[in-house]
């Protein structure tokens, strides 16, 4: 098992990164303030991983509340949200009960909001089964449900109390899923990580046959960026930004063609191609490194195309973004490869690269 | 003008207190990260200030969006917060946009919760025009919306930029209104402040005459008492849960009668006259100190008699209560006048007091 800390001055927290975590349950008591937690899982989750918690919990004298939610994007609204809170409300959750998120990144999105907003806010944890929530959103407190109007434009920044990363639950991920994952990783060598970017060259074989030693080095170096970001820049006034490359173009291609149609991974994969693109127009990328950037995404079985929208869907779609500043979509790009920066694209570009 | 600081590590603000206030928005424009914001008010307090208030923030450059909802504790629900994200989205308000609510105590909850949730959070600045909102609601950080299942249940906590309490607003407040913030001014006195407690006394007869002077004394002393209480204990893990004096009574009160019916001053009121009774009972309280208090709610108009419900039914009601650990309900209760404690009931001291 490995450790990273993210050390937050209100709210510290560990990683714990290793296989087969979920087989023993004393982590997760040591952080529990009262024996009294919720699962929050969906149905695909639940029959591979919830008996086996529950039980385990139920053993160390904990009393479970199992919530089960339909699985995907298209359910992380403000009505599913309800299901968790009203389920709670029912069943008398108190301010020290904790919630556990048992799922993908939707899960622990919907799970960590709850969590904030219930009672004014109880304890959460986050056990991440897809690679994409391992590597990216159960770290760093960002929780959110989505609206018509955008993508996680209702949330919170709430930090868990601690973080499960099991890599045995990757076993059973779909392919499409896993790739998906894949992306978010990809991106922390691009943002910040030129070593590890290089890493990924030369062992993506490795990670798509899902050996356990690459899977666990790309998990722990993926969190450890995370939390070095996120630990200089909790709320993302600054550099924590960086960690949306692709997301402005990736979340106007999720909420264009209908949260669900792509997943949210190859959404940022095809949009970080397009960032990456835009920043060879200004200069900043050479051809060779935009093409290294689509081969290491193809490696990965991700897309590399952005599908057909107009330009005007697609300026709506993404006028939208969090990153929009006094009516500028704040772009992230890079300078070079392993080095993002924030910069503003003027329409010639924009035509260029979204044509 | 009197100024209370309320000193957060993270977040400290200014709660201005003077007559008038709103005739001069400078205070305002110097805590906008943008000049865009959203007055956040409802019907009843829409015709008497937002005319102003808006034209003084245009004419000042900041572009204004009105959001008017409808008047009312029973409006304090789910589907009013989401007419609020509903209109920032629909007008793309960004993270630097900033949230003025505008009115009393569920304008101040329901504004302040829609900020804390808007794109993970966006600037709020309260502008209480009732005195239970100039003395309690708009200070300390907690917002809400209530639950059929509770009041309050979904909220966080999320400070303020700034509190602008003008005391010339508090003239057209109707009398039952005026009174029901009179019993959170009363409750600082009894938890923690016997000088205040007796001020009160002595000074009521003015303050039902909304005697400028007096009142002015009156909110500056009850901000001091809170943001004193707040500094200490910001999400209520111990002291800060003194300021629910009579609120776990009161909240059944106004849930068992349906929201709206009482005011949550009225509620507070006949509530804080239960915990009298029951801290007498456990020998804390003298028979005098009881009338003392009884009298001086009455003097400010409050009612001191609960309505008549089950006690199978005022437990099922206060069971919801935030303060509930393990199953139990913890009181706030009163070693001495200007002396609160927390502690646990009995069924037949509850039985009693609830008859």
């Amino acid at each position: 098992m490995q450790t990273v800390r993210v050390e937050l001055a209100h709210a510290p927290y560990d990683i714990l990164i290793g296989a087969d975590l979920l087989a023993d349950v004393r982590p997760l008591l040591a952080v529990l303030p009262q024996k009294r937690a919720a699962i929050v899982t969906n149905a695909t989750v639940a029959p591979l991983y919830l008996a086996r918690l529950q039980a385990a919990l139920e053993a160390a004298g904990v009393e479970v509340l199992p919530i089960v939610l339909a699985d995907g994007e298209q359910y992380k609204t403000g009505e599913t949200l309800n299901q968790i809170l009203d389920a709670l409300l029912t069943h008398r959750f108190e301010r020290k009960s904790t919630l556990l998120a048992l799922g993908g990144g939707v899960i622990g999105d919907m799970t960590g909001f709850a969590a904030a907003i219930y009672q004014r806010g109880v304890p959460f944890i986050q056990i991440p089964t897809t690679l994409l929530a391992q590597v990216d959103s159960s770290v760093g407190g960002k929780t959110a449900i989505n609206h018509p109007l955008g993508k996680n434009m209702i949330g919170a920044f709430y930090q868990p109390k601690l973080v499960l990363a099991d890599l045995g639950t990757l076993r059973s991920l779909p392919a499409r899923e896993y790739s998906a994952g894949l992306a978010e990783v990809i991106k922390y060598g691009l943002i910040d990580d030129l070593p590890f970017f290089e890493w990924l060259e030369a062992n993506m074989a490795a990670l798509m046959q899902r050996d356990e030693a690459a899977l666990g080095y790309a998990v722990r170096r993926s969190c450890e960026n995370k939390a070095r970001i996120v630990m200089a820049d909790e709320k993302e006034e600054g550099v924590r930004a960086w960690l949306n490359l692709g997301h402005t173009f990736g979340h106007a291609i999720e909420a264009g063609l209908g949260y669900g149609v792509w997943l949210h991974g190859e959404a940022v994969a095809a949009g970080m191609l397009v960032a990456a693109k835009a920043s060879q127009l200004l200069g900043d990328l050479s051809v060779q490194d935009v093409a290294r950037i689509a081969a290491l995404l193809q490696a990965a079985g991700l897309p590399t195309q952005a599908p057909t929208l107009s330009f005007e869907r697609w300026l709506s779609l993404m006028a939208q973004d969090k990153k929009v500043e006094a009516g500028r979509i704040r772009f992230i790009l890079l300078r070079r490869l392993g080095a993002a920066h924030i910069g503003h694209l003027d329409e010639a570009v924009l035509r260029q690269v979204l044509a």
